[in-house]
């Protein structure tokens, strides 16, 4: 059917569904009149990277209207910003894998309840390059943790829960002969490592902690060059097992 | 020495430290001139909230100048705001463990590089009550896990070393002292338990996956508030860990 799945067999017998960290509901707002023509969600952390964004696709959509004027939809809460530009939605995810989980619970339901269709979702994010060109974008194919498994594992109550952290393959493909179009745009296919920490879990040397070589550091980088990752960064493995789950054509290009 | 202790012998030897997610740095600003002074720091996960209690310090403070102009230290970036009010610094953290790392990672090399002393760090964020009266504030003795365990895992380039997640008995004492001076102000001193996850992660039935009942939710929720647990959030252990390893004397109350 393309719609989105809700694999939460609660939510029918809900009088009202507040989207509480969005500043939606579905009894103050009517989702499919606001969103039930959305086709495309690109989300990455920075709300003002969101909006630039935003102003872009309206750009290059050709819509009408001033494009400095986009208004922020989630303007009553400042967890997270979103922006549309025709059938595009432009949210932020904030940094980290519990605050992307929020803000994709919430707009999973948003997309359901707005009765949207074959809805696909980009993650564009920034990383870091691993043994690439600085400036290259990263299509993952899988994202791993940090011990380069394809897995993420979702604490549920105080079970331990694998999920499967694969992307769409032919979205991946599709996005890369995309960027064949560009000049001057290196792009490439990879594992995207996700960690929990910036500074001690990516083997920085400058955090306010660290308790490895620089040695050690190189060392771990290479085991994970050799493994695939191709990047670094911090809401992946959540964000594909989330979208494998609820049945949207999900891609992250960082 | 009042000192924060930087663990990070890297450190010294680098001839600038940039402090990314804040645009702060050692040669791009004069940090001891700036914050040499500081002597509370108050973190919380909303930016409009923590310029309103900037706002609020500065006139329980009796500060000159229009407490409406406090500007955004950190208004180069829009991964976090700090703003201060005389000897207070109050800065957002984002949702979540790896959001506020970060920033405490930052936050703690900005307090050792402005030669900072005595420092006092208390996060004053929201949370869920667990069988106490709504609008209470809990005062954490200690931060648990899911497992109602007082540990924060921390994955260290593919290591997992355990940390302690206690915090200062003496300050939770001073603050619920406090608390009685102002009348209906209920508050008490508990266990906080810090989780990954909002929705699956804290017995929520309303997320876009759910696989439990409602008598499993309760069930766990009864065992936690068993354990101790008085309230739930998503940064205490990691707060706790930091500030105990940084020597810095830190209380959360949520």
């Amino acid at each position: 059917s393309g719609l989105v799945h809700i694999k939460n067999p609660h939510l029918d017998s809900m009088e009202e569904d507040v989207l509480y960290h969005l500043d939606l509901g579905t009894k103050t707002h009517n989702l499919p009149a606001m969103f039930g023509d959305i086709k495309f969600v690109c989300v990455g952390g920075s709300p003002n990277r969101m909006r630039a964004f935003a102003q872009f696709m309206h750009k290059e959509l050709g819509l009408t209207g001033n494009r400095e004027d986009l208004a922020d939809i989630c303007a009553g809460t400042d967890r997270y910003a979103m922006y549309r530009a025709g059938p595009v939605l432009s949210i932020s995810h904030g940094m980290g894998i519990p605050s992307i989980s929020i803000m994709l619970h919430e707009l999973i339901k948003l997309l359901h309840h707005a009765k949207c269709r074959d809805v696909t979702i980009i993650r564009i994010g920034t990383s870091g390059g691993l043994g690439i060109e600085a400036g290259s974008v990263v299509i993952t194919d899988t994202a791993v943790d940090s011990s380069f498994k394809p897995r993420f594992e979702q604490v549920v109550l105080d079970d331990v829960v694998v999920r499967s952290t694969e992307l769409d393959k032919d979205l991946a493909q599709e996005l890369l002969a995309c960027s064949k179009e560009i000049p001057d745009f290196p792009t490439l296919i990879g594992h995207t490592m996700c960690t929990y920490d910036f500074y001690e879990g990516q083997g920085r040397l400058d955090g306010a902690l660290c308790s490895f070589s620089s040695e050690k550091k190189l060392e771990y980088l290479k085991r994970a060059y050799d493994a695939g990752v191709r990047n670094i960064e911090m809401e992946s493995t959540a964000f594909a097992a989330l979208c494998r789950l609820c049945g949207l054509k999900g891609e992250s290009s960082c």
